[in-house]
């Protein structure tokens, strides 16, 4: 791998290097005003201020379309298509790189890198897209395991269907916020004593409130009703990847989810990192998912292609105490199915998909108890304590506590593909008015 | 009852008597712009051109929002409000009505009746909401414990928490249709043999077609993440009523459902009647559901008011050879939890709501086959067949068939709050390409 190197100074283990430019959605202390950038090193490139001093000068196929970097999401923007991102992302790339082609534009151009060039850490972040529908699925074959032989023993831990299609449920587009939003405890009805013979639940703050540590795509493609997106067509309807902390309630969702699946263990939020890194950021890092022993009906069947990346992801959790804990490292790869796979599934019956859509991978675990991306899954449903740094110890989330995802492609200095952090802070449960 | 008379001829079967004035979305062959209306008998009263002609020059408080009428869906006049839907209504009655206190706003004012007075059947329908998220509940008790019996036996037909919660899944919002709408029969995977021990799969049309006999409720007050609606307060949070056929594969919902409930079983589309009724029209016919027998928690408890609604509902088959069999009549009455209760259910744990969200009632069945809103019930998942008008008999629908929702309130000529027709015929499944 040729690493580029950029005029701008870019710390080297940073997830922002010039291999990645993701693109997400900023406001500034400044501009309140919501609108697009990407990340490079330590800095936002805001591209209205790129767009508006003429950064797009020597990129002439974007010019009929630069309201796109006027919105305060990026559904427009998505909605060029693949091949637009690829060049826009090539053409920043372009500008970026020392000894570029266009050093004019913005290098030896002091007016607009002070317009445009903004400190991250002065950038508030806000959801990079609208987003229609929201569906999760369950494609990360260890974390359905794991839970399975808790809840049904190792004989029957994977349902029948589980190999044959990527199990999936639609969650609710609203609860979805960015990274940094807190998250409320929430209330609902949990069953104290389970085992007992009649079934009487209390109103209370769960106190089983765990994370998922999964990936999140966008759909950057619309699909009508009545329409199916062939699993090879799939990959020209994606836009972008970010972290997503499923957060779940397990008291709740074990009460509720029979017979239609969880729901309100879900809907009180949602968790994902800003910025989105494109599809064609992650293709150096294509690889093979999780082999499939079960033969694949055609429409799933993606002959071969490298369809998932390997991306390296963990979690961590901070306490009010001060202390932080990585508690699990994992792999994307370690996925049943991909996302052309869940689109292609997803749409088989006719279901129409909108640009701006997000599909969940499901928990990513690895098999061993340090690779698991839940709880539930390390804790055994909280039969085992697990120790933190500085003596203190977790089954579930407490209030106050900050759960951290993290991902990142390729270990090479200067040339890292990282998604940034993905934070939630839990606050105690409000009280109920009735 | 009173019987209100409009000026308008309207006939005395109409369901859009003067004591309904549903809202809907409409465009015309001279004026394809989407823009709101009111159906009154056989006609459409435009309220883009009848604001634009000055029609509400007598409700002042109306004045500084009348671009609401010009909007392409209701979500901008839904947000004014309760108390504003009940003047914009009230007002618009007292212009209809005989011996009103406004006849120069439209009954002697002939340029403007010209102008906004439209024959319905010359009017196309479309969804009259921007709908973020779609729920869709499960509270038809008779329902739940047919489908209960006819999989887990009579013992165990309804679950544990049935009773005690208002059961629900999150459903997919791009799917939901206006009524009109072709649905094209879903293909996907289903089990043809459930019984052998090897679960093998095919990909196939849908086999056992069926609609749902439901009510949709909209939202027309947001409520933000980590805030619960109480129960008392969910009433002003809601906008008004439609038909709704959760049109359902159960084929490919049996073998996919679990453990995260349906998906492609239901997102191939959802159709809804384009009138909304107002909760207003609807409050001469409030009365109580069935009786819970379980002790509800305290945020569920409605304290005896009055929350569901004395709507006749049936459904009728369409063959393409002609002929039309009302196949179930039932009520509205049959449900275990009013719209209030699945909102503060819903809401309990902090998932936000945005005006314009949608949640569905569940299939809504009586006791005996006749009653019963699903053709899962009426065949006992395809064992008996239903004897059709002109002698055809069917277990689940076929192409070319049409399911028409019908739902009324109130026997009393001139006085009838009705739906009108919630329609959808069954287009062949669509060859699959890889």
């Amino acid at each position: 791998m040729t690493v580029l190197k950029s005029w701008l100074s870019i710390d080297a283990r940073s997830p922002f290097s010039i291999h990645n430019l993701p693109f997400g959605i900023i406001s500034t202390p400044d501009s309140p005003v919501r609108r697009p950038a990407i990340a490079i090193g330590s800095h936002a490139l805001d591209l209205r201020a790129f767009a508006d001093g003429n950064g797009f000068s020597r990129l002439s196929i974007i010019q009929p379309h630069q309201s796109v970097f006027s919105q305060s999401v990026l559904n427009d923007f998505a909605a060029l298509g693949r091949p637009m991102h690829r060049v826009v992302r090539e053409y920043l790339q372009s500008v970026l790189l020392e000894d570029g082609p266009f050093p004019d534009v913005l290098q030896k151009n002091e007016q607009l890198k002070e317009q445009s060039l903004l400190p991250l850490d002065q950038c508030k972040m806000h959801l990079p897209m609208h987003i229609g529908d929201y569906t999760d699925f369950y494609a990360g074959l260890n974390h359905a395991y794991n839970v399975g032989v808790l809840f049904r023993g190792p004989q029957n831990a994977l349902q029948p269907n589980y190999k044959h299609l990527p199990v999936g449920y639609h969650g609710r587009a609203s609860s979805v916020v960015v990274s940094g939003t807190p998250i409320r405890r929430p209330n609902g009805q949990i069953l104290v004593n389970p085992a007992a013979e009649k079934k009487e639940p209390i109103l209370s703050p769960s106190k089983k409130l765990d994370l998922e540590l999964e990936l999140g795509c966008f759909i950057c493609k619309s699909s009508a009703l009545g329409e199916a997106v062939p699993v090879s067509h799939a990959p020209e309807h994606l836009f972008g990847v970010v972290l997503m902390n499923d957060w779940s309630a397990r008291d709740i969702q074990a009460w509720e989810y029979v017979p239609l699946g969880p729901f309100n263990s879900k809907n009180f939020g949602t968790t994902i990192s800003p910025w989105i890194v494109l599809m064609d950021a992650l293709e150096p890092f294509a690889t093979k998912g999780i082999k499939n022993d079960t033969q694949l009906l055609p429409y799933l069947d993606e002959k071969d292609r490298d369809s998932h990346f390997a991306i390296d992801l963990s979690f961590a959790l901070a306490t009010p105490s001060g202390g932080k804990t990585t508690l699990a490292r994992t792999s994307a790869t370690q996925l049943l199915f991909s996302f052309p796979q869940m689109l292609a599934h997803h749409t088989i019956g006719g279901c129409p998909f909108t640009v701006g859509d997000l599909m969940g991978s499901g928990t990513i675990s690895g098999e061993n108890r340090a690779e698991k991306g839940a709880l539930l899954e390390q804790t055994e449903n909280g039969k085992h304590e697990l120790e933190l740094e500085g003596g203190e110890t977790r089954t579930f989330l407490q209030d106050g506590d900050t759960v951290i995802l993290s991902g990142i492609c390729g270990g090479v200095d200067g040339a890292l593909v990282g998604f940034g952090d993905c934070i939630g802070t839990i606050q105690p449960a409000f009280e109920i008015q009735f």
